[in-house]
């Protein structure tokens, strides 16, 4: 299923869009100023993304044969409510193709799925500093959850943690 | 599989724990000066955790036939990995039963089945005045995500956006 918003066709992702995926998200990630940190290649986006028993998904914008838009997510989970959220992992839409709405509209399929599958929740989360983003999702009823601070571990320190782990 | 530690034997959650879940989730709520917003019960628990499909799950630490301890936890998703990550999302280890080193046994486990899993990353979240915790994290080797900012979009505002969806 597909529709149209704003000269693009949006539906859900494919294995062969890997290609463009990884292209898309290459763009992202050097607006985010982690170029760098893009360890995936195509084969493995396909497989974390297309096999059978993938958590993540994704759904994008299809112009003139071309991706120009993505947006990844999973199902989180709030204990609280005992219901799965919806989490938006990465947004992005190619800067030429902006002010359309492609953005917003790709956001909006992410609520009717999350309303859909009975989530109580769609998050995601922003960089400090990326005002424009900020004011975007507050202009959309978005609130940020200023208390939690994210934390990390990976790398050798996961895997000495991962060693003590006795069964 | 389930191994001894602390006098507690850790294991994977079964659907007949949903009752001291819950029990367990109210406690930590609790402590998170939450509780009012516990609004889930022990057959909604049951079926998110333990259906079929689910993708949360659980792991606990049990007692002379009660639990004093659990992690629950999914897997999310790094689009620069291209790889899984295992997030925890509760945490709680009954006061009494503190000291014992039952919670780190338990994040422990959790590390090994990110290891096992081939997540790139094992995160978390903490309410940012829950010092003790933060310590506890920091001597692990876990570092703050401090520059992102979680937004969450629920209730009236996520059903007016979804609303907005066009397919």
């Amino acid at each position: 299923m597909s529709v149209e918003q704003g000269g693009a066709q949006l539906r859900e992702a494919r294995r062969d869009d890997a290609a463009e995926l990884l292209r898309l998200i290459r763009e992202l990630a050097r607006y985010e100023k982690a170029e760098d940190q893009v360890e995936t290649g195509e084969t493995q986006l396909a497989a974390t993304l297309f096999d059978d028993g993938a958590t993540a998904h994704a759904i994008v914008a299809e112009q003139e044969g071309r991706l120009v838009g993505m947006a990844i997510y999973f199902f989180n989970y709030s204990t609280w409510q005992g219901r799965n959220g919806l989490y938006l992992e990465d947004l992005f839409v190619e800067p030429t193709c902006r002010g359309a709405g492609l953005g917003k509209a790709l956001l909006a399929r992410l609520a009717a799925i999350a309303v859909q599958q009975g989530c109580g929740r769609f998050e995601w989360s922003v960089l400090d500093w990326n005002t424009p983003a900020i004011e975007f999702y507050q202009s959309l009823g978005a609130e940020p959850q200023s208390e939690w601070i994210r934390y990390r571990l990976d790398g050798d320190a996961l895997n000495t943690l991962a060693r003590t782990a006795s069964f």
